[in-house]
């Protein structure tokens, strides 16, 4: 029951056996074959210089993935984390070490060109209590405001409201990993015309667009101002976060927003777009980018 | 646009004016009154003994939470970390420090019993380098071993399959705020005739579930032998292995689990459901408890 099978060569999903009850046709109550999407820890480590110009190496994080674009995932934790600038701050990106028992490699280096420094309190999250009025959403929004390096309020990209409804049906039609296991979130880029050019999924929301934002910064493509992001889930904080970091104008979610990525979009001018499906969405911050 | 309203009495949703586009009726095209779920920062700090037995405070975490049942989520989270050993471990948990600008207590101070001690290198994520199989799943699956106190795979709780179809809509009728704002996750503690016996929502699905273990543990009613957890989403690993910490024989998803999720739970003789609605159901490990 349950076994799981590694012999496949996509490491995305992996075939389970699974009791089903009720159902009919091909999907009938009994045994059967089914496919699950892959989690699986990744270690991010960071080569870096030390301030004396010798080079030292630091495992920065350890996070649940589903295979597949590590590096994108690995320089996308980056630098929405702060840790790196930009395209200019990483020498090589390159899977590391033995695989583990199950054929996967789950170690991934990022090595930073020589000279760039690297500030680790960052990743702490300690920053909040520095912070004059405590720990509150106010103070959560003013600590990205210090990392973000993109104005976005002033980015003319706008974009028609029926082209808006067509994302989630495109963006859907380019997951091929969703489709047969619903177990994962994914982020798109999209153009003004509506057009899906890239997609990233993951079990996880955040790797999904850490992906999505580390693969445009490897072909460097930030600051974001002529791309939108779209969503399969819901938009929290983080993903808001992650979104400024980029210097994105356009965040459209098929589920629901929280009321601290609201309040975010509304600081940094972001266009926020909640329960977005054909013909019909709420807009949250900064209508004017939809027409 | 978007102007968050904090007079209202319940801090779990915020007042949000909206830009509707399409729709009929009450939601009709325009201008309109719409509520999300609150998201905000809270720090969880822990009063302990150092060695000596003089008193000693760590911030151990800063999560974004939907406030509500904060004392739960403090309690849960250091529960399922493994950061304490149960109910007796717990001297108090109070909110603490000055109201944020907007009302909320952002802050909960958790106080040990005087001698219980703390491994806070559990709180480093850094256990897996320790593993001689290196960074992988089955790493991961055994440092949960190591961490877990109840053994689950002799537990003997049954559940008829007609009985577990009705949970989604049980824990949906108990989701106030969830009906509201759909931005919510909720996780609910079931027995086993299929009543509800407690729910916490959250906008985040790991401390929904950290609510819930967390109100269990104060009521000490570890370890959950003869109760089941229903989800109302996705099935990750780290959701299995917060029900393995709290010794859960069931746990039934209304999404898709992941590769690592089946694994744990066929390692630990969890029952776990996926896909759960009326009338059907995948069973992915342990299916003799389903009946």
């Amino acid at each position: 029951m349950g076994q799981i099978d590694d012999t496949g060569r996509r490491q995305t999903v992996r075939r389970v056996t699974v009791r089903r009850v009720g159902g009919s046709g091909a999907s009938a109550a009994g045994e059967a074959e089914d496919v699950v999407a892959t989690e699986e820890p990744l270690e991010i480590r960071l080569g870096y210089s030390r301030r004396d110009g010798s080079r030292a190496e630091e495992n920065v994080s350890i996070t649940m993935r589903t295979p597949g674009h590590d590096e994108d995932l690995a320089v996308g934790f980056l630098f929405t984390e702060g840790i790196i600038r930009g395209r200019a701050d990483v020498q090589s990106v390159v899977p590391r070490g033995q695989p583990a028992p199950n054929g996967l490699v789950n170690v991934v280096r990022v090595e930073l060109t020589p000279g760039v420094t690297v500030d680790f309190k960052r990743l702490e999250r300690h920053f909040y209590t520095t912070s004059s009025c405590g720990i509150c959403g106010k103070a959560s929004i003013e600590a990205v405001a210090q990392q973000g390096q993109f104005d976005i309020a002033a980015t003319s990209m706008c974009i028609g409201a029926d082209v808006l409804g067509g994302l989630p049906a495109a963006l859907k039609a380019q997951q091929a990993v969703f489709e047969q296991t619903g177990g994962l979130h994914a982020s798109g880029l999209f153009d003004v015309s509506g057009a899906i050019v890239a997609v990233r999924e993951d079990v996880g929301r955040h790797n999904a667009l850490d992906k999505l934002i580390g693969n445009a910064l490897l072909q460097d493509q930030l600051p974001l101002a002529e791309r939108g992001i779209v969503l399969s889930g819901r938009a929290s904080f983080e993903l808001l976060q992650k979104a400024k970091m980029a210097g994105c104008p356009i965040v459209a979610a098929v589920g629901a927003p929280s009321s601290l990525a609201v309040e975010l979009a509304n600081e940094f001018g972001i266009t926020l777009v909640g329960f977005l499906k054909p013909g019909r969405c709420n807009i949250y911050s900064r209508p004017d980018r939809i027409v």
